[in-house]
């Protein structure tokens, strides 16, 4: 897979995309992150990519000249699955729309900045607008972050046989149940029973049992789908 | 602000709180921000943080030890207003609470990472858990960068005149609406002749209703609140 980030500031993603599981799909050759400057593509010598909103208000708006020329650029090398726009009034990301990106090929992902983006590349290049969440942050940037690092992980080959990634949270509409580890006391607090009874069915029941019952008791909505 | 984040992937969040809005606030001593390595705290000199999950199955746990002594130094030192940890299966993260750990004094964070924490942590420690989305991340690290940003952001005085906090999306249960900026016509698309009007009282008007209409569409959710 190739991912290509459009933003005004490349600097914030140096250290997400260079550790981790993401950093391991780059070195396998999994997946390849290009990360563009908007400033390369300025409107002038003093690197202007922004301007003030039509109709009055504070915020600055990305302005069109830039984003396209650099869309242009990558869009004459080759065609993409999606050109996303990451924006807090976009789709909610939820884990079935981060598994159906996973199948793509080419993803083209642009960060809104200040105020947004001029509404006219929205209409003419973008495919699909996701937020991460219901919450306001100063770019996109960590929503690309988030997007790319939830997406990568799914590529068959980056993670180990150790992490299985089918047995997280939202893969099966449930929360995980609670996980226990050495030493069995500490403190006074000892692990259950049943995880150190060696009976891999009972503890798989018990593990269901309990991942219904925090989902119950914190996300009743997932239940409900 | 205090913000106290402890990680196993310290380096994760170099760039994040390097750059932008978050800088500034640290560098306007608004915002301080520690992250905390857990291996300094490792259970021994190979630097062994997590175990093998008791019950079978694939994924490491975060063991208690190194998270008990990294959080036992900070709150010999001060008290905290949460002590949050950033999981899939905590509560999602949206603008009210950010709103409401905005007007913290210190937030001590601890990140997720594998297969999670041991539950004895979470019953010892953790006061708030937070989801900043219903996806599967490889660690809370881009949660913990995101919790930061949307409430760093917030602080009084971090934010200049032009980028004001209360016009944007979800502080009023409202999506924004569209923006343009210069030029008034590209490749044939003109802006919306009210914008450029002058008539503010109009532009407002017309403002409005493009914010319900374009929550309407797309977040019958949010009105229905």
């Amino acid at each position: 897979m190739r991912l290509d980030i459009v933003t005004c500031q490349p600097e914030l993603l140096t250290s997400p995309f260079a550790v981790s599981i993401v950093k391991r799909a780059q070195e396998k050759g999994l997946a390849e992150i290009h990360v563009h400057d908007l400033r390369r593509f300025a409107i002038n010598k003093h690197g202007q990519i922004d301007d003030y909103v039509f109709g009055g208000g504070a915020g600055m708006v990305l302005r069109v000249e830039p984003i396209a020329a650099c869309f242009d650029e990558l869009l004459a090398q080759r065609s993409y699955d999606a050109v996303i726009y990451m924006t807090p009034d976009g789709e909610t990301l939820r884990q079935p729309l981060v598994n159906r990106l996973s199948l793509a090929g080419n993803l083209l992902i642009l960060c809104g900045h200040y105020k947004g983006v001029d509404e006219r590349i929205r209409k003419a290049y973008i495919t699909h607008e996701i937020s991460v969440g219901d919450y306001v942050l100063s770019g996109g940037e960590l929503g690309a972050a988030i997007l790319v690092d939830a997406v990568v992980r799914l590529l068959p080959g980056v993670l180990g046989n150790e992490e299985s990634a089918l047995s997280d949270s939202f893969q099966d509409n449930l929360l995980a149940p609670p996980v226990y580890t050495r030493p069995a006391e500490w403190r006074g607090e000892k692990v259950p029973d049943i995880l150190l009874s060696g009976n891999t069915p009972l503890v798989e029941t018990w593990r269901h049992e309990q991942a219904v019952e925090r989902t119950r008791q914190r996300r009743p909505d997932l239940l409900a789908e």
